[in-house]
C-alpha cells in the first residue's frame, strides 16, 4: 500500500484519482448533471486506467514470459472491455459498435500517428521492428476483412439477413479468437526471436509485489466499472450539450479516454526513440480490440445483454476502419519514420472526426 | 503405354482413375441419383487434372522453353476451363462466374495459405522469389480492377446498362488476353533472369515421351469434358441435398474440385522448402485464370453458348476477389513466410467459407 | 525577347505557337464550329503550358531553393487550374470535377506508366528514389481518403445531407492545404536530403532572365486563360460530335491537354535513364492537383462562381482515384521499374478509359 501511495506521489496523472469519490459524490447528489458527470468521469477513468495497466504490466512480469505476455495480451484492455461490457448491459448497442471501431481508428491513427510526430520531432529519422509492426497489421487487416463481409454480402431481402448476419457474426468472433490465440503462439512461443526488440520492453518502472498488483487489478476494476456506468449513462446527453454528434461520441471521445493510459506510454516511448515500444502499443492495442474484445462482446451479448450484438457495423465505420488499416499497412512497411509521417496519419485521423463531427444526427 | 501404367502404379491419386467408367455407367444407370453421381464425377475428375497437367508439363519440356512456357501458361488450367466450357453449354453462367471468382480466391488464398502453413510447420522462416510473385500479383490486381469497374460504374438505367455492360466486357476481356500475353514476353523472353529459380523447376519427375503426353492431352480432356457434363448437371441438386448454397458450390467446391491437382504440386513443393514453386502455381494459376480463361469464356460465350456472359460478377465475388489480390500482394511482399503468414491467409478464406455457407439461398 | 524566340526556333512543341492568333481570330469568325475551336485551342494550349511550365521553372532557379521549390509546388499545374478556374466562372462545376480526378488519374497511370514503358524499352532495368515516390504516394493517399469519406458517410437524408457535405468539404480542403504546406515544409527543409536525387534534377535547359520570365508567366497566363474559355465552351459540344461522353471528355480529353507540356518532360527524362524526374514530375503533379488545386478551387469557388463547389465526387470517379492511388504505391514501393511495369499502369489506364468512352451519357 505504501508503494502505491509513492507511486501516487511521484505520478501527477495519478493525483486524478480524487476525481473517483466526487464522480460517485455527484452522481447521488446529481444525477440529471449530464456534463457535469461525464467530465467527471472521465477524470476519474483516465488514472484508473493507468493504475489498470500497471497492475497488470506486474503481474505479467512476475508470471514469467509465456503467462505474462498472454496477460498482457488479453487484460491490456481492460478499460475498453469493461466500458464496453456497461453499455452492453445497459442495451447501448451501437454505442459499443462505434466504441469498438473508435478504438481500432482512434489506435492506429492518433495514438500511432502522434508518436511518430513526437518522436519525429525529437529524433531526425526512427527506425523500429517490421516484422512485429507487419504481424499487427496482418492481423488488423484480417479483423477488417471479418467486418467487411457482412455488409458487403448484405442481402436485400430483410428477413433471412438478420438470422445471416447473426450466425455469421458468431461464427466470425469464434475464427478472431483463434487467430489471435495462434498470433500469441507465433510471437510468444514458436518465432518469439522475430519480436525481440518489441516485446517486453519495460517502461523503466519496476513492477509492484504480486499481492498487491493482483488487489490493484481486482480493486480498480470494479471502479472501472462503476465509474463506466455513469460514464456511459452521461455520455449521450453531455454531447448533445457540447453539439457533439452521437458518431462522434463512440468514435472519438470514448475511444480517446479508454485509450488515455496506453496513450502516454507509447508518446514517452516515442519521445525516448523507443518507437518499438510505441508501434507495439499502438498497433497490439488496435488488433487485440479488434480480434479479442470485439468477439468476445459479441459472444457475452448472447449472456448480458438484453439483445445479442452482431458484426454488422455502419458502413461509414467499416470503411474508417479498413482505412486505417491501408493507412497502417503503408506506413509501417518501410521500418522508418519521420515526423512527417506522423502528419499523413493524423491527417487522416482528423479527417475522420472532422467527417463524424459534422454528420448529421440520424445519418448512422 | 506402358510408362503410363508404371505411373499409375506409383501414384496413388492415380487409382482414382477407376471411377471414370464408374461415372459413366452410374450415369446410365441412375441418371436422377445426383448426390451419387457428384461425388463419383468428383473422384473422376481429380486424377484426370493430375494426368491432364504431367501431359501438358511434358509436352511443355520437349518443345524448348519459350514454346514449353506458353503451353505451360494457357494449358496449365485446362480442367477449370473444360469445366467451365460444359457448364457455359449447359447455360449456367451464374455457375460460371461463381467457379470463376472461386478459383481465384481459392488459389490465391487456400492454395497459398496451405502452401505457407505446410512448409513452415517443417521449416522454421521460408524465402520465395519477390519478383516473380510481384508480377503475379500485379496481373491479378489488373484483373481486378476489369472485374471492380463494370459494377462501380453500374448506372440505374437497365435499358442502357445491359448494353454497356456487354461492350465494356468484350472490351476488357481483350485487354486482359493482350496483357497477358505481354506478361509472358515479359516473364519467358525480356526479362526471363529475374524470375529464373521460379521457372521450370521441375518435380523430379521424368516427362514423358512427346507422343504419349500428347495422345494423354487429347483423350483425357475428352474425358474431362464428358465427366464434366455430369459434373456441372448433378452439382446444383447435391448442393442441395448437403444442405449447401449455390455460392458455396460454385465458389467452395467447383473450384477445390478443379484445383486439386495443382494444390497436390504446390502442397508438396512447399513441404520440399521449395516454396517458389508453391507461390508460383498458386498466383500463376490464380492470374492465368482471371486473365486468361475469364476471358477467353466471355469470348467463347458468344460462340457456345446460349446467351453471352460478361465480366459484371455479383458484388460480393468482386469483394472477395479484392480482398483475396490484396491478401496476396500483402503476404508476398517480403518475399518471406512462416506458418503464421499462412494461417493469416487461410483464416481470410474461412471467413469467405462461412459467409458463402451460410448465405441464404436467394441472395446472390 | 531575343532568348525566346531562339527557344521557339530550337523547340518544335513551340511552332504550336501560330495556334494561339488562329483560335482567337476562328472564335471571333466562326463561334458556332465547335469542333473547330476545340481543335484549335488545344493546339494552343500545349505550348502555351510548355512556355508557362518553363518559366516557372526559370523564376524558381532565380529565386533560391525554398522559395523556388514553393513556387513550383504552386504555379506548377498553372494551366490546369486556370482552365478548372475557366469552367468554374462558367458554372460548369461537373467538368470541373471530372478534370480534377481525371488529372489525378492521367497523371498517376498515363503519365507514370508511359515513363516506366519508354524508360524500359530502352534501359533494361531502372531504379528510382523510392523515398520520394512514396511521400507523394502517401500524399495521393490522404487526398484519395478525403474524396472518398463524403461518398462512404452520405445519408439518405437529402436535407441535411447538402449542408453537411458542404461544410465538410470546406474543412477538408483547408486540411488538404495544411498538409500540402507541411509536405513542402518536409521535403524542401527538414528533410530535404531524402530528396536529393529527385528534386532539382533540371533538364539541361538554361533558365531566362527573371525579368523575362516574369513577364512570360504573366502574358501567357492571361493568353492560357483566354484560350481556356474557348476551349471550356468548345469541348462539351465538339465531344458529341466525335461521339465521346461528356465524363471521357472530363477525365481523359481535359486531362491530357492540360498536362501535355509535363509529360514531354517526364517521358524525355525516363529515356535518359532520369527515372527520378519522371516519378517526381507525374506523382508530384497529381498530388499538387489533389492537395493544392482542387482545394484552391473549393475555396475560390465561394468567390468566383455562380454556385459553391464541394468535394463530393461521382462514385466512379471515387473508385478511379483510388484504384489510381492504390497502384502508384504498388508499382513504386519497389524503387526498381521495367517495361512491364508501364504496361501494367497503362492497362489500368486503359481500363479506365474505355469505361468511359462507353458509359452512357446520362450515367454520371
Amino acid at each position: 500500500m505504501n508503494i502505491l501511495l509513492k507511486e501516487v506521489r511521484h505520478k501527477p496523472l495519478l493525483w486524478l484519482l480524487a476525481f473517483v469519490p466526487v464522480v460517485f459524490a455527484a452522481a447521488k447528489l446529481k444525477p440529471e448533471a449530464h456534463t457535469l458527470l461525464f467530465v467527471l468521469s472521465v477524470l476519474a477513468i483516465v488514472p484508473l486506467a493507468a493504475l489498470l495497466s500497471h497492475a497488470t504490466e506486474s503481474v505479467a512480469a512476475k508470471t514469467g514470459d509465456a503467462v505474462g505476455g498472454l496477460l498482457n495480451a488479453t487484460l491490456g484492455n481492460l478499460t475498453e472491455l469493461v466500458i464496453a461490457l456497461t453499455a452492453l448491459a445497459a442495451g447501448q448497442t451501437m454505442l459499443v459498435k462505434a466504441s469498438i471501431a473508435g478504438a481500432i481508428v482512434t489506435n492506429t491513427l492518433f495514438m500511432l500517428g502522434t508518436s511518430f510526430l513526437l518522436g519525429g520531432q525529437k529524433h531526425h529519422v526512427q527506425e523500429f521492428n517490421r516484422v512485429s509492426a507487419r504481424m499487427q497489421a496482418g492481423l488488423l487487416f484480417l479483423a477488417t476483412v471479418a467486418l467487411l463481409i457482412p455488409s458487403a454480402v448484405a442481402t436485400a431481402d430483410s428477413s433471412t439477413q438478420a438470422a445471416f448476419t447473426q450466425s455469421l457474426s458468431l461464427g466470425l468472433s469464434v475464427l478472431l479468437i483463434v487467430a489471435y490465440a495462434l498470433s500469441m503462439l507465433y510471437s510468444l512461443k514458436t518465432h518469439r526471436e522475430l519480436f525481440a526488440s518489441a516485446e517486453h520492453a519495460d517502461e523503466g518502472e519496476a513492477p509492484w509485489p504480486i499481492g498487491l498488483a493482483l488487489g490493484t487489478l481486482a480493486g480498480v476494476t470494479l471502479l472501472v466499472a462503476l465509474v463506466s456506468e455513469i460514464f456511459v449513462e452521461s455520455v449521450q446527453k453531455a454531447a448533445e450539450d457540447f453539439g457533439m454528434s452521437p458518431a462522434f461520441v463512440g468514435f472519438i471521445v470514448v475511444a480517446l479516454v479508454g485509450g488515455a493510459a496506453e496513450m502516454a506510454s507509447a508518446f514517452s516511448g516515442a519521445r525516448k526513440n523507443r518507437l518499438d515500444l510505441s508501434v507495439g502499443i499502438a498497433l497490439g492495442s488496435a488488433s487485440q480490440i479488434a480480434l479479442f474484445v470485439a468477439p468476445v462482446l459479441v459472444l457475452l451479448s448472447y449472456v448480458i445483454g438484453p439483445a445479442p450484438m452482431d458484426l454488422q457495423f455502419w458502413p461509414g465505420a467499416v470503411v474508417m476502419v479498413l482505412i486505417a488499416t491501408v493507412t497502417a499497412t503503408f506506413v509501417t512497411n518501410s521500418g522508418r519514420s519521420t515526423w512527417f509521417v506522423g502528419v499523413l496519419v493524423l491527417m487522416v485521423y482528423f479527417i475522420f472526426a472532422m467527417t463524424l463531427y459534422l454528420l448529421p444526427p440520424r445519418a448512422v
